[in-house]
């Protein structure tokens, strides 16, 4: 019959694409829409990345090598060497994003009906590519009463089956910005060592760490070297999200070939792209600097913003450019979607991402919002001054 | 347990890379290698394309949309219009190359179990994408000495099943550039529309068509709007192997709500590439004929060097850049490798893809190479000497 497949129509629209209609129509009655509700930076790239595609010579655009540009992979076996974390360019395959790395990091894991470990609230996608693989993400719940920190290692293991392939994390992460410490990542990697899990550590947001110690990164966990595939992505990074690069890297072979034969079938990653990456790792280190300095003081801002709003909590992110924040509401979709609905002050309002959406467990998250603080610093106040407004007017107000 | 998925272990590795080191020995030794064997053009890009990309004003590239540039989108529209295929922006979702339009296209169409009829030989990693998809592709063969042409549609009922979803063409196809008539293509969608199943038309070679017929694109096929699904890419048509943009297309509204949903999960195609490929857009049509002329000429010049040497048949492919040639050999796969290991002829030789690796049927194809003319005509010319002289020389020779 001609219907389209079951897993179509399980493919969830995302929470978020349910609000644009409202936002475009408050566009269109003349207010201004703060968006809170973005993870792409708003920082322009680096110069280096670019220059060379402005200066390319190419006649043709061929395929470049199913793993990467060789200089590209050398390239970034040095940028890892500069942040403290060992492997050689064969170690490194790159791949379209951060989100392909995922995609082939699950399907090198697992089979249909394994499952992964994640703790929730966790990045929407990681569901849907869950889904297309077959996987099930068992979700360990993290509250915002504890600032997200990672539960205990023996409530952890309360959720290890028979079928449990892998423990992803995200650290520091989208939605909540919590960076996970050295201790916790150690943690962690004894876990997943003595189940003999595959640890996924998904470090796009690397560079945006905001605590004194430097990022530890699962790459360094002793012992793990054969438990432990890296993603990352140049997107955050060098503010390069549509360029579409990312790589996957491991010291397990076994998972690394298996990696390369995934690349092969789908060819190549963007060639365009991988010149700008390529170019975007000579960026000085007073670019990253500036960067996190600006996303320091945007943060330092907004959450103490938040935090002044009568009945709103906000732990303090150490990382990303995220935090989800508790708000005196019955519902934050209904929340959401009054706000550009049915509230403007001084013709401006926001829009915000319903956590829930970042959940697996059903009922989870419903008061939370995720916010992203991707603005200048005077949008970022003018937002605060539309959000503590709207919490004062909003017909749902707990 | 800390192995690799079963999928992972599944995934072939590409059977040309299997040659890839005794062709860099070669290389070391000091003999030219003429790669028939690649199916990547030498043309190059217009210069259109490449434009824009040194123009880029951007200061970051961020996300475009997950359908794909609106505005690329509608250029799109206008091309598909100028070929004579009636499309709206909204009915075309920007991909990343053919190779995922072709993989969401299956997704769409099929769940795990599900099978798809094609006619074999067919493009390897239609047998990739098939396994990662947990769809069984049912081979219908064609034969050389019928020059690859379709098989009654009697035929191929008997393989349809109630598993069975799609049918997936390639014409012009690779590897052997048989081109399908108009009448061949109606049939087709008489089957489609009286068994109800989707037809998967990958069409990256319409550019590449040498009969004085137009391509006829399954797309119009009366009465077959619901059921047929277009592939599509810049790679080939333009020489943008390498950017990684196609789109997919189809009159079918449920077919491409759920192809966005599953565009929004990887967020969006290369932003640099789409750029590249609007720019394309404006190719002059003297670009194609120029194109058109050179691959007929140095086809000519193939086909007519091959059908000299003695036990050698090849037909007269009419699309595509390939032809499937039959060689008075044992086995292709030891051929391509001796070619590459024992034999030069004035310090030359030539790297084959043996086509065995284009058949599902075991056993099919052992005495077929696979021929690429994307050379220069001079060295098809001494390519052809080189093969000429190895099956003088070639001890499997039959």
């Amino acid at each position: 019959m001609l219907g389209i497949s079951e897993l179509s129509r399980k493919m969830p629209a995302s929470p978020i694409r349910k609000l644009v209609p409202y936002a475009e129509a408050a566009k269109k009655r003349g207010i201004k829409v703060y968006h809170l509700n973005i993870g792409q930076p708003d920082i322009d790239s680096p110069k280096e990345a670019l220059e060379p595609i402005r200066n390319i010579d190419l006649k043709l655009v061929s395929y470049p090598h199913s793993a990467g540009i060789e200089s590209y992979r050398r390239g970034l076996a040095k940028y890892y060497q500069d942040v403290n974390i060992n492997l050689t360019y064969e170690q490194i395959i790159v791949t379209i994003g951060g989100s392909e790395a995922l995609q082939i990091g699950l399907k090198v894991c697992c089979d249909p009906g394994d499952e992964v470990i994640v703790f929730e609230p966790f990045y929407t996608n990681y569901n849907t590519f869950g889904l297309m693989a077959g996987v099930r993400f068992v979700p360990v719940t993290t509250t915002i009463e504890n600032g997200f920190a990672l539960p205990p290692m023996s409530e952890v293991e309360k959720y290890i089956t028979p079928r449990t392939k892998a423990i992803l994390i995200n650290s520091p992460g989208n939605p909540t910005g919590t960076l996970y410490s050295k201790e916790d990542i150690l943690q962690l990697g004894e876990i997943v060592k003595k189940h003999n899990l595959f640890l996924l550590s998904d470090e796009v947001y690397r560079e945006f760490c905001y605590s004194d110690e430097p990022h530890f990164s699962c790459m360094n966990i002793p012992g793990a070297e054969q438990n432990v595939i890296l993603i990352d992505s140049v997107s955050k990074r060098y503010s390069l999200c549509g360029v579409r690069i990312g790589c996957i890297a491991s010291h397990n072979k076994d998972v690394m070939s298996a990696v390369l034969r995934f690349a092969q079938a789908r060819l190549c990653a963007p060639a365009l792209g991988q010149i700008a990456s390529e170019g975007a790792l000579a960026t000085p280190r007073e670019y990253f600097e500036a960067v996190k300095q600006e996303y320091i003081d945007r943060r330092d801002l907004m959450i103490e913003r938040l935090n002044k709003i009568p009945g709103v909590y906000s732990p303090m992110p150490m990382g990303a450019f995220y935090t989800t924040a508790r708000l005196p509401i019955d519902d934050a979709d209904k929340f959401a979607q009054w706000l550009l609905e049915s509230f403007n002050y001084k013709g401006q309002t926001v829009m915000v991402a319903p956590a829930a959406g970042f959940y697996a467990t059903p009922g989870k998250g419903l008061d939370e919002v995720r916010i992203a603080y991707v603005l200048k610093k005077e949008d970022i106040a003018n937002a605060m001054d539309c959000l503590e407004e709207a919490l004062k007017q909003y017909p749902g107000r707990r």
